[in-house]
């Protein structure tokens, strides 16, 4: 899971992730929130609108979904569980709520937490995007202050300043937390038992 | 700090990491156990009998000690925290006890926990070694399945398999791990008096 304050580069950095190593895969979120210029249905989003978003949610049909600036965020379950079937690292773009739900029902799940170098650049980032009002802007980065409180519950804190070095160091993030005991359990497990083995055969 | 199954390579991983990458300094431990065939004091171990060990104690000198197959196994603090002012990662090879110790001392520390492929590995190393009688071996194996149950304590589990691998690895999660939370304070205190000061200025 990505997370991080808005402006921080996400979307851009999940782009060049799945198009720089094969290993991922990306579950399309779906939202209330109007599309932004350029955005397509089903490609940056599934795009609905509030009745049909409560109605997936009655059936069940979200990991997580939450409320965040007045709209609904809710990742589909049926498309993530195909891809992790497949071997697929799955990528949630997902905000700090949504993360922490998901982390509950899959503890082997990888919360990353995207920032600029400086708030000051965070700034620079969602005025020079365009596309947001200055009470937009304002909201966000209030936003950002509160998610700030949020970040000692994420497992790395990624530096996006240099997209390039950024997404390789995601990639070897993603790489290092295989290693954690949380997602090494069938070895563990393993070893653990082939311990108990020889040592029955040496009594 | 790393620990795992006696036989597990650590020794030899160790001289790899010092050799391979001039950012590490190693903590020498002291113990009263006796030397091994080509072991130096001082460098291995600095080899102290259980009437110095003790004063040791009394004086605070240690980071953490532990008792372990009926001998101390101590950490002097002195070198330690020169190092790590000299801005060096101190690498202490230490048994589970002395690590959950050091652990809770300094939260930022990294557990890795070395483990060879298999359990039968394991043993076939520990004969190899041949310095051992078999009731030591037996007794090492025995303690392994104790340890085992220690893993999940650890930040992370390394396969030592392939020698040269394993050395890259381990320095790769001990650059992973700079990246948690835990391990950037300085950093998360920043930038969130940053986005304060930029919301009171909106203001």
């Amino acid at each position: 899971m990505i997370s991080g304050f808005s402006g921080a580069g996400k979307g851009t950095l999940v782009k060049r992730l799945l198009s720089s190593y094969d290993s991922y895969a990306l579950s399309v979120s779906m939202t209330t929130r109007s599309p932004r210029e350029g955005e397509r249905d089903g490609v940056e989003y599934f795009f609905a609108d509030r009745e049909q978003f409560e109605k997936k949610i009655r059936e069940d049909g979200f990991i997580e979904y939450a409320c965040y600036c007045d709209n609904y965020y809710g990742t589909p379950k049926d498309y993530v569980e195909e891809q992790l079937n497949a071997g697929k690292d799955v990528i949630l773009e997902i905000e700090i709520q949504g993360a922490l739900k998901v982390k509950q029902q899959f503890p082997e799940s990888l919360l990353l937490f995207v920032t600029p170098p400086s708030a000051v650049e965070l700034k620079r980032r969602l005025l020079g995007r365009g596309t947001e009002s200055q009470e937009v802007i304002a909201k966000r980065l209030a936003r950002a202050v509160v998610e700030s409180n949020g970040i000692e519950a994420y497992d790395y804190v990624v530096v996006n300043d240099d997209l390039d070095a950024c997404v390789a160091e995601i990639h070897q993030l993603v790489n290092a937390a295989r290693r954690a005991p949380v997602r090494s359990g069938a070895f563990i497990r393993r070893i653990r038992e082939e311990l108990k083995e020889l040592g029955n055969e040496g009594n």
